[in-house]
């Protein structure tokens, strides 16, 4: 099945545009797990899905905390994402970019090794280090746009012909969308260049938009300027505001009120903007 | 040590400017090694490494390479990097960029897990996406500044205030580099770019040069324009056109011929700049 079309569905069926990020971190998770737990992470990412799995459409893992654990973070990886349940869109965060002939094995990584639905790449070396991974059918490829940080602008809003770099790097996501399956990550954090790019990339290009939660991106902003008419074509992330919400024994109950608020707060202003 | 200073005490020690990317590719290795070992990989960097280790100042491991090999490729890399002399540079090449919080993950996992002297990173989110791995002491990121493939100048080449993009970002390297040290990635394939950026950075800022060999990199161009004035601070690496030279019993033979004609060649050009 295609990805939009996995998507759409998920959406429908549980009426839901949240993605929650599974961004394990030692220092974050209940303490506990690790006196009494043989694989606390596992066991953490399994409770954490039982949890919120009926909630969302998507779940999303930055690659860079399995990555810090080594080759145990590898395998985590792999069975947190095939404990998954199948209609649920996977997302594999690792922001990759690279020259043709490796981005093809980065693609390969993500796609085939791991097995995601989605990944996140780097737009700074054009073309080349796109093409690869819009070579496999029925997979999504979420081009960084305007990402959510305090320094995004640093580079990202500089002016070529008048507009902001994102604008030019938007138009590109809609050229190479010609080749497959694209969409933008655009940060919560900054509502009006959100408003900008949905109106550049239109009614049908997916947008990843985390800064949601902890990073202190507004929810109302981010369903109004990120979703298209319909509301929809919008995955919205959050991951420490979520899995973290709780450090107890009762931490996957604390996620899943976290999860539940959310959901039904993007909802509220989803039914607004169709009215 | 600081890199700084490693990477000038071996360039001087075994008079070369020349890195070796150890990409390992089951297409393009010699295919009896897959019959006949039963750790193929290993085997291959191994010998690589032995026939050219006197012959270097730095190996290079594109990330893709391993990680596209699942758990295995990950523990390869670490058999690989600890396998190598440790007065040679190790580079781990993953054009890495992310927000403050992840991005110090991947600086974990790199420079604690992994253990490179240095790091390649993409600027696209500015500042944030750095700071985690310059605050490590005595390590070095290499920002992409122009980078080798066909299609860099897409993004890159954008005029901003009538200048191309690369420049500014050549310039945020020289004020990242007062918070921690910094080089800059650039490819050899386009050498009056090489040039201006050279001029940008001045003297003491290193350049990590791909592009050489396979990608069609001038070797004289790089040398005069990469170089500074003493022909030094220039990282010049060839991935495919040394280590898949041979494919026969004798490819570590043939690598390192392809290694001794490369850095004649380059120190040829070095001698000519030195006057």
């Amino acid at each position: 099945m295609d990805f939009l079309e996995k998507l759409s569905r998920r959406v429908e069926e549980v009426d839901s545009l949240l993605c929650v990020g599974l961004d394990i971190d030692e220092d974050k998770m209940p303490g506990f797990l690790f006196e009494s737990t043989s694989d606390p992470y596992l066991e953490f990412n399994r409770s954490i899905v039982d949890a919120t799995s009926d909630l969302v459409c998507a779940y999303k893992m930055n690659l860079a905390f399995y990555e810090s654990l080594g080759e145990k973070g590898l395998m985590l990886l792999k069975r947190t994402v095939r404990y998954i349940p199948r209609d649920i869109v996977v997302i594999l965060d690792g922001k990759r970019n690279d020259i043709g002939n490796t981005a093809r094995m980065y693609a390969k990584a993500l796609f085939e090794e791991i097995g995601g639905d989605a990944v996140t790449l780097n737009p700074y070396l054009g073309l080349d280090g796109i093409k690869p991974f819009l070579m496999y059918p029925g997979k999504c490829s979420f081009i960084l746009c305007r990402t959510s940080n305090p320094s995004a602008g640093e580079l990202q809003d500089l002016l070529v012909d008048g507009r902001p770099l994102y604008h030019h790097v938007a138009e590109k996501i809609l050229e190479w969308n010609k080749i497959g399956l694209c969409g933008a990550v655009v940060g919560a954090t900054y509502p009006m260049e959100l408003k900008e790019i949905r109106e550049i990339l239109g009614e049908d290009i997916p947008l990843l938009i985390p800064g949601i939660g902890k990073q202190g991106g507004d929810i109302e902003a981010t369903v109004k300027y990120g979703t298209n008419s319909k509301g929809e074509k919008a995955i919205i992330n959050s991951s420490r505001g979520i899995i973290f919400a709780g450090s107890g024994e009762d931490y996957a109950e604390k996620s899943r009120e976290a999860a539940v608020k959310l959901r039904d707060m993007i909802n509220l202003y989803r039914r607004e903007k169709k009215g």
